[in-house]
């Protein structure tokens, strides 16, 4: 089944609605009609991407089983051309906290694809540990966001996926 | 696309791949032609399961698309399973460690369940965050994960999903 752009609500206050909305803004990756990948402006890792999808969902598990198939995709694209891009050659994490616990803290289902490599442990791994924890991690220029979006989202056109 | 299960290949000194052929013991969630998933021996939350791969496939993003999207599709069901059964109810940490980089400590790919609680610091959050960074887990007596399989099992065969 093909996913379908039917039923895409908004939350007004919703970060990552005014970002899918335009209101704010983004480094965007990828985006199609179901969903949207853009940089972590917070990030775990040195290419750390986003992928979420278009309409308002707080869990994964309120969208539609072919939207959800659809954000799992698109994923595993993008972490091979996070990959192709130099992010992530010794490993990635992919990482879904869903529900306050698990430290969700934006209410709005998200899939976080963290690049890791060999010797993360005091970078990488602990802000990992710290942000499954609550903690937000260091905001990072938006220069560089530009950077490596740019060479993510060449590497998705070489590999013609997700184009 | 079905997945199915043409080529399903076997690592003979892989762990999982002997757990999918019953050479080595398992705690059985749920099970069928494409996928298995079983209580984690080292959980880093109460209920915490493991889902895998019949084939094996180092990484996740090796496996067929269809097989893929099958695994989160049963995941997410194991995710209602757990919450159901009382794990999770505050949260779920949805965790793949691909590569070694990211601390993938056995190299047959897997999906982390994670059930969260509130107030879980300094057990489950910290346990995953150990993990991330190669740490296993506290082992769990078989008699307690038997008993968490089964009331996960129970849930799944409710809300009938994934029978």
């Amino acid at each position: 089944m093909k996913p379908t752009r039917s039923a895409l609500t908004h939350q007004p206050d919703c970060l990552f609605c005014k970002i899918n909305q335009g209101e704010e803004s983004s480094v965007t990756v990828y985006e199609d009609d179901i969903c949207k990948a853009f940089m972590d402006i917070f990030p775990l890792g040195e290419g750390h991407v986003l992928v979420i999808p278009k309409g308002h969902a707080e869990r994964l598990e309120q969208l539609e089983q072919a939207t959800q198939g659809h954000l799992f995709k698109i994923a595993n694209y993008i972490i091979e051309a996070q990959r192709e891009a130099g992010f992530g050659n010794d490993g990635t994490n992919l990482l879904v906290n869903d529900g306050k616990a698990a430290n969700q803290t934006i209410p709005h289902a998200h899939i976080h694809l963290i690049p890791r490599k060999k010797g993360d442990l005091f970078t990488s791994a602990w802000r990992i540990a710290l942000h499954i924890s609550g903690f937000f991690g260091f905001k990072t220029r938006q220069s560089i966001l530009e950077e490596q979006a740019a060479a993510i989202r060449c590497s998705l056109h070489i590999t013609g996926k997700a184009a």
